[in-house]
């Protein structure tokens, strides 16, 4: 019968170093239940302004729950890492971080928002609601380098990969690089946008519950893949989108040129304030790549759900 | 009473010029109809193998029909292009073109699929079809700048944006830079993946209908923008997605990295050659930018449908 392990806050760590020692071993097929702090490291709570963005101490970011070591998982084989419950606090904070985020030199100051998380969908101000689909923006298993390797990128070994799609119901398959695994998450999101474009989505303490499978013979796992049943595809506007080409000669030029034309009509035709508009394209709104063969002009476009306005 | 006038497939040509004299003059609110021949040109037909494309006249590539002046249309205005109707031919093509596609190192080869096209989908061979959803991949207005502009690459002005969710039902908005407008379009694709990472779709000709309105005090359109109702929507796999994440110090990197696991994985799993996968992935595979801030790591995700495959 598969085992139930239960992995505290305090069991964590800042960097990804497999001499990290393990704070369980497991079977492969065993649950693992995480109590996972925000992605401040509680430095930001309910009552908190943004004072506490101007006094990060940033090296307690992104910290991840972990290591689990998993039996007979080795380099070469693959974890599945299945999404069985997640399950976010009743509240949590977007903020605008100076010279973090996309659009960082165009955004110099701190921006902090608190929401309150409680039921299907949070309100992001009067007239705008954001569905909730929680998920973690970290999970990954140590890198095979020796080293201790930030929090902050992610790694072909997964890490800080900010995917929305791993929601409950999806299964995450990671490339293993170190005898036992090694595998960590953290990093609680309860909505995001595809892009995370102002660098933090609706950020909030989780639990979590997943169940970790060693695969064999999977060589084409070369980087995080995701089984996404339809179930949980990402969700659909159900009041169709608007949106705005960005184009440029470069791929992320032509990204901030969707995300400044958007962050413009959000202030044009919804009232938002800049920074209103960017925080909300931050944990709403998708990034698509429409082509990348017709050059010199790169197209990435930006998808803005209409169903969040209420009508 | 709205006009109703028809564009027929030789009122064409290959640059984006705005001393190109119009063949047509409408009033805002009329319904012009185009037929369109492929983007060769006609240089491929149903029988045509891969000397078609080894034979290429590459400057005759990507014509677009028109251009239409639209009375009371001023640089400063938008032009609203709403979708009508959209019918492909009974055949289409998807070609590897040497030189061309965001992986032509790697594909060194011309390559030539001929399609059938009838029904809600495509054959792309045994157990694989392909849900047909038309639209152009050239939409656009005049540049106000003075000389002749390649079709391939996009502009502000639209153009070759390759923009899967114009398809019937969705209202495309382009920045008028020219008295008139002076809009054209081409290009028809039966089915496209976010990215068109090979560079080529299903390409085929179109007929297509379309309304032409001048709108006016709409500053923050500032570049191709769409209204996609929900009932336009690009459609969702009903049985979920294989996603693959790519990561890598730059966007395009970060792309390539997606679309060749994904290439690996369509033939380690699915049995394709890589010929018949990178095609795929240009038809089918759409690519999502899913975080653009954990420096120095880009991350980009190519999705796979699912239901593309025959259970």
């Amino acid at each position: 019968m598969a085992k139930n392990i239960h992995i505290h806050a305090h069991q964590c760590h800042l960097t990804w170093d497999n001499s990290i020692p393990p704070v369980a071993r497991i079977q492969s097929g065993d649950i693992v239940s995480f109590d996972c702090v925000d992605a401040s490291n509680s430095q930001i709570n309910k009552e908190s302004t943004s004072d506490a963005i101007k006094n990060f101490n940033f090296s307690l970011l992104d910290q991840v729950k972990g290591p689990i070591y998993v039996e007979d998982a080795q380099p070469g084989d693959v974890l599945e890492v299945e999404f069985l419950k997640i399950k976010t606090a009743d509240w949590g904070w977007t903020g605008l971080i100076p010279g973090f985020g996309l659009l960082h030199e165009e955004f110099p100051n701190p921006v902090l928002k608190i929401w309150k998380l409680e039921g299907e969908s949070a309100w992001f101000k009067e007239g705008i609601h954001i569905p909730l689909r929680p998920f973690c923006g970290e999970c990954g298993v140590a890198r095979g380098q020796k080293g201790a390797f930030s929090t902050i990128p992610p790694y072909r070994t997964g890490g800080n990969i900010d995917t929305k799609y791993n929601v409950e119901g999806t299964k995450l398959l990671l490339p293993i690089e170190c005898e036992g695994g090694l595998f960590s998450l953290g990093d609680g999101h309860a909505a995001q946008g595809d892009g995370e474009v102002a660098g933090t989505a609706i950020e909030t303490p989780v639990s979590v519950q997943v169940r970790l499978s060693v695969l064999k013979n999977m060589p084409h796992v070369n980087s995080p893949q995701i089984c996404i049943p339809s179930q949980a595809n990402a969700r659909v506007s159900s009041r169709g989108y608007y949106t705005i080409l960005g184009i440029a000669d470069t791929l992320l030029d032509a990204t901030k040129n969707a995300v400044r034309d958007m962050i413009r009509y959000l202030g044009d035709i919804k009232g938002l304030t800049r920074e209103e508009a960017y925080m909300l394209c931050s944990v709403a709104v998708d990034l698509r790549i429409t082509q990348v063969v017709d050059m010199p002009n790169y197209c990435v476009r930006a998808f803005l759900p209409l169903d969040i306005f209420v009508e």
